[in-house]
């Protein structure tokens, strides 16, 4: 018997830890997401504590609803760990030990130098019938029951570094011959242009695409067009969501494309500058560290990331970055002239190709009048040019808004220069 | 009549975004925290679409199982934001237009200098008989509906810092004479102490204590202990914890708490350094820029920290922060010898009271055999002294977890050596 197309699922997750919001629920957005790819729909989400009679409840309702449930959680060694023993009640199957899973676990804790204590034996107990994915991540194998009539339950272990990529490599290709059509995505990175810019720049028939289709986002400091489509295979799907990202490279948007699939601004700017053999430096004020921190967590960014400086305080500017106080008297701290000055400092300090500096308001103390909270001066300096914009963020966000969104636009700025892109002069 | 008692809760949060794995429903956690203080328990979480019918049948469902239902989500503008009215057909009630609510919203708008749209008065329409809860943080208000028989729903909006504020103050309020017990708890916050540690160290009876629970928590860098009492109101369940503290401080664990309920390690060193009225610099490799921007992270950090370097590539060390060539090219740059040289290096550069430094390896890439990816050597300096470790972390850990770890690790070292607490060889 072919088993039956799955076209809809619920995701329910186990954990009193979720249930009293000691930890947020990552998994179920995972889980979901992951699940679009395959074309499958969700319908629900659920969390449930660690209560077998409410669990067995849910599952029963979720399997008549839905082809497939997905559960995370309650796999584990504990007394309240029940996810498989309900599921077998529901599904009427008996458990056993599973020789295989037992020898893993047994070499898990061989390998990690833990001792594998009793209750750990109970990971490698299943029901009867069950597939089992090893876990490669952890002790707990995760497993899935087919029920005659098709109705599937996958049960995943609940942290996400093992559910994660225990779903991505077992479960997808586990699920995939089921699958009548896969949704593939990408992301095309917009930054200098507003969100209804955007719109207005991209003829209508894309923006009403069928497949793909074509969403606009608008995300901290940028925008992102999201192109998905739906076809047979991954391959097809790519190739539909390629051609429609040609014909917005035909668009006024295009110069302000700053990637496709780019995980973030700043492995956009790492990237760029290796690619070119350049280096850049940082002078921080009001980002205090964030813009050096953000270039850092790009792995592998040392041949373009020199360093940066943090002159928290005023007198620092001076000392580490040679800001003339002068300068910083008749123009104040918070001013486009000593931004510039900050970034020409650090590309003198550090012998940079490239240096990005910011100072400003982050709130929530603090401002002027000309300059109140959420005012950032963003300067971007070479060997040849300077140039300064400000930012005017709403003094009502907060603290850790106002720097992310500075942060990011320098980040930017600094990718705009380099690629001669017309430069925002306000808030892009 | 006298509205009955509230023990019991679901929450229901609403939107396609939610359910397709767009965003991460982090909502649901801060609500079932937030409950857990008014002594309601969580019995189920769910997450549904915008599908008036389905969000019908799950409100119908859940009102019959609990107390109290909360709903996120589904109180904006557009066309497909359904749960007043889903509610008010549920609830048999009729829509009206609540002109209070409207004119908040017009003024909401006249103030962000935004121009207000038609669809922005659905946003004013009422279920009968609501509590209106006046949204100071967006623009769509909070409202409450209680059925003849005291079972209450209660609809926020979906964002995040609308909904938090909204809940606090005006949620709670209105819930909180209808609930019998109120729960309370502290977090006890200490360092250079791991977990089994400090459970050795505490008497039997305060771990097994039934009011107020004692429960201790493993994160990132340190231990927590939380305190959690019940009783009729928070007065006297804050004064069973307090007591549960005294107690705590007269064991072992006392040097190494650094704070009780502090938000952050960075928190408790920049208010024990304006408290001393001294100042910190860093001087930051593998952890680039991290530690200065947590330090500034908090608000008011100005007095105390002065800035920092963050020298990533290895030149900037000796151009920066004045590290000799000759110690990085006899003990490479990833040793104590050069930790130790950063930090005094910047504590001459800033002249500030206190230094951090870091120079490790953070990975994927990088390590030798000696120190391989994961470790860190971390330095504090004051002018007295100096002082450094080795921080081994496992090289399966990813980038992220290592640069993290490493800078609490330093941001305690920091408020460890002016405490003059036993600062730890290893990892602590």
């Amino acid at each position: 018997m072919k088993p039956s197309v799955i076209r809809q699922a619920e995701i329910l997750c186990v954990g009193t830890e979720l249930l009293i919001g000691d930890i947020v629920n990552t998994n179920a957005a995972y889980i979901a997401r992951r699940l679009a790819t395959l074309g499958i729909g969700v319908y629900r989400q659920s969390v449930v504590g660690d209560n077998p009679a409410r669990l067995a409840e849910d599952l029963r309702a979720a399997l008549d609803r839905v082809d497939l449930v997905i559960t995370s959680g309650g796999l584990g060694p504990t007394y309240d760990d029940l996810t498989k023993e309900t599921a077998a009640a529901v599904f009427g199957r008996e458990m056993f030990l599973h020789e295989e899973s037992l020898a893993r676990i047994e070499a898990y804790f061989a390998a990690t130098g833990r001792v594998m204590t009793d209750n750990n034996r109970k990971q490698a107990m299943m029901p009867q019938g069950a597939v089992v994915f090893p876990n490669d991540y952890g002790t707990a194998p995760a497993l899935a029951l087919v029920r005659e009539d098709g109705k599937t339950l996958v049960m995943l272990p609940g942290p996400p570094r093992e559910l994660e990529p225990l779903f991505r490599e077992q479960v997808e290709p586990f699920l995939h011959p089921r699958c009548d059509a896969v949704l593939f995505s990408r992301n095309i990175h917009i930054a200098g242009m507003g969100e209804s810019a955007v719109e207005n720049a991209l003829p209508r028939d894309l923006l009403e695409s069928a497949n793909p289709t074509l969403a606009p986002y608008c995300a901290e400091g940028e925008v992102r067009l999201r192109v998905t489509a739906k076809a047979p295979d991954e391959r097809e799907a790519a190739a539909l969501c390629d051609s429609m990202i040609e014909r917005i490279r035909q668009t006024p948007v295009a110069p302000y494309i700053y990637g496709i699939d780019t995980p973030s601004a700043e492995a956009a700017l790492v990237e760029l500058l290796k690619a070119r053999g350049l280096t850049v430096a940082t002078a921080e004020s009001c980002t205090g560290g964030l813009i050096a921190k953000r270039l850092t967590d790009i792995s592998g960014c040392s041949a373009a990331v020199a360093g940066g400086a943090v002159t928290y305080q005023t007198r620092e500017k001076t000392a580490i970055l040679g800001v003339d106080p002068a300068l910083i008297k008749a123009h104040s701290v918070v001013s486009p002239q000593v931004a510039e000055a900050m970034a020409k400092g650090a590309l003198a300090r550090f012998d940079t190709d490239l240096a990005i500096a910011t100072t400003g308001f982050a709130g929530p103390g603090g401002g002027t009048e000309r300059d109140p909270v959420g005012t950032v001066y963003i300067a971007v300096a070479t060997k040849k040019e300077v140039h300064c914009r400000r930012l005017s963020l709403s003094p009502w966000r907060d603290r850790a808004y106002i720097r992310t969104v500075a942060a990011t636009n320098a980040i930017l700025d600094a990718w705009r220069l380099l690629n001669d892109v017309h430069l925002p002069k306000e808030r892009p």
